[in-house]
């Protein structure tokens, strides 16, 4: 049986959108449970819905429905999908939300067809409530992929930054800022333990330099800047009790470089 | 069995006001389901809950209990009451916020009089937890609406803004704007079908002219304006892939009208 | 068996770190139900979050889990701790974020060490996820407190205002500003009572004079100031149909005087 649900939308929590897909999902499976992974995408942001269902997803109960609604193409001809993995399922439009998942896990994916699935009259603006909760519910149910519509291989992969290597300096970005300001990269810590080996290291970013990764938030003096590894073992550059986003001004898409010295 | 309660309030999320409601109600049926619609009403704004309740009651499975808490007058003379549908229930205060409700559904209204289902020491402040979350809790329960208090007809119908017909205009207003900036108005599918019949038509809202209705938001070039069929059929303004509201620096109560041209 | 976690964190509602713990719990204990107190609280504001805990944990269930990840220390030598009162648990970094469960409870603590309830790779920057939840999710399933850890003592008891009497007059503070404005005073309406006695009294704050304390918000004029009791029998400063916060000025900490009068 299963028995857990998660959303991600850009939705917001003012309007009743998420509540008028838990209703959908109620209605069909009324032993489901709805766990809200982040409402609070930027609007049309498919690249940081992709980063918060990437670091999310594995820390659910196996064959857990992951439904991704960050659709700016809802009512184009843009197909919905739905993915399987060996351990998890994800529904999502098909432009490209998916892509960090279809990196890190090997999963069949499905263009859904089948409106027998859909709520009756699908309106071509919000296809959260009319194709996607249904869908996730009839799934939670035991209804097969298969039974939604055929396998599909051309699926949009997305196109999402990775550290590069050039004149012997690894070159990183940020690409998810969190609630504390927290700046999160892009460096993986065993692509950085491959580059740096032994050597010692400087980082920099903006015009700050750092010569050492710290083990935790308070390592360094109040309100100095600070590297870390986050809790998904990616670098994070962070403030001390601050915003490393406001100390710095940065954004997502600021460049971060790795160097090794002597 | 009842299985679903839905909250609307005005309580936001940083204070724990709405986590106390839902202690309450756990305590007295732990076997309920409770799904917020919206918390994010903005203060004492008795019209835009009710739009958010009538937007999402009916996605909801049969017997849900609907709880708005949106509620000005908290410990005056003004009552708690409890509507009841073919299908569903409604607990909020008596000042109007279920008027589209009552415009939608044949409804017994009761007077929640009966002490024994409220809590102890009722205060003057925060009725959302002394008394709105516990009758819903007993209704869950399946208490009667009738046990509850007596059946009452004189209750309070709040004054909502129609679309209307002067000098061969229909006039509408904008009723509620969405995360997205999208303008949502009071002119149903229906309404604007039955004005406009086989003839072209224009749109006019702040200085901008539409000539047609588009199939979905991506229709036109982006950030150009356009008209659509709302998820609840009602005319909507949107700008592609950005906020309306912004564009056009709309506001609740902005009007629209409809013309018929040759 | 015990069926409601409660959280309270600084996380924010933008990033999964919410969600994200939730998986983790209910991959642990699927039948248990999880109830957001707030995620709101000001990053690192262990007294905000001590509030708001302390406003909430009595209207929830028996044997109830409440848990604060409110951790400015988290990855130095703070201890995860573990508080047990007769009715309740209480599952939170020992930073004084209980200080106010403390004066109310009569608690047993212990101090969180046994590894074989956390998951596995507990990281610097995130233990919320690695520790709390997991400890709170085997908690849930009937694992002792014993089991955890070992009983201490040499907890940390926080520091929290208390209203002070000097030169005749009772001094207390704005402790918390909710939703709406409000100001919450650490002024309780029995110590009130028994400075005040049956003489008339003056209050103060700010610039602002009041003679006595309304019966609910709507008592005065709109837009004026008024005293009023508030949920959890606290002085509470508002202003009719608006913000006090706003129209004062006001901030935490913000003195408020109480004088006898003839």
């Amino acid at each position: 049986m299963i028995r857990v649900i998660t959303l991600v939308t850009d939705f917001g929590l003012k309007d009743a959108f998420v509540g008028i897909m838990k209703g959908v999902i109620l209605k069909i499976n009324p032993d489901v449970e709805i766990v809200d992974l982040s409402h609070g995408i930027a609007p049309q942001d498919i690249k940081e819905a992709a980063f918060i269902l990437c670091s999310a997803y594995q820390y659910f109960p196996e064959q857990t429905i992951h439904v991704v609604v960050v659709d700016p193409g809802v009512g184009t001809k843009r197909r919905p999908i739905l993915a399987r993995s060996s351990s998890y399922f994800f529904v999502a439009p098909d432009n490209g939300v998916l892509g960090l998942i279809y990196q890190r896990e090997r999963v069949s994916v499905y263009h859904i067809t089948n409106s027998k699935y859909f709520l009756p009259n699908v309106s071509q603006t919000f296809q959260g409530r009319d194709i996607f909760a249904p869908v996730a519910a009839y799934l939670s149910l035991g209804i097969s992929p298969e039974e939604m519509g055929a396998e599909i291989t051309d699926y949009e992969r997305g196109s999402f930054p990775v550290p590069r290597l050039r004149d012997n300096i690894l070159w990183g970005e940020i690409v998810y800022i969190d609630h504390f300001g927290n700046l999160i990269t892009n460096i993986h810590r065993e692509v950085f333990k491959k580059f740096v080996g032994s050597s010692k290291f400087l980082i920099s970013i903006k015009d700050i330099y750092l010569k050492d990764i710290s083990p935790h938030y308070l390592a360094v003096p109040n309100k100095e800047i600070l590297a870390i590894w986050g809790s998904s073992n990616y670098l994070e550059i962070c403030q001390s009790m601050g915003s490393a986003k406001m100390a710095l001004g940065a954004s997502v898409g600021d460049i971060i470089k790795i160097r090794r010295i002597r």
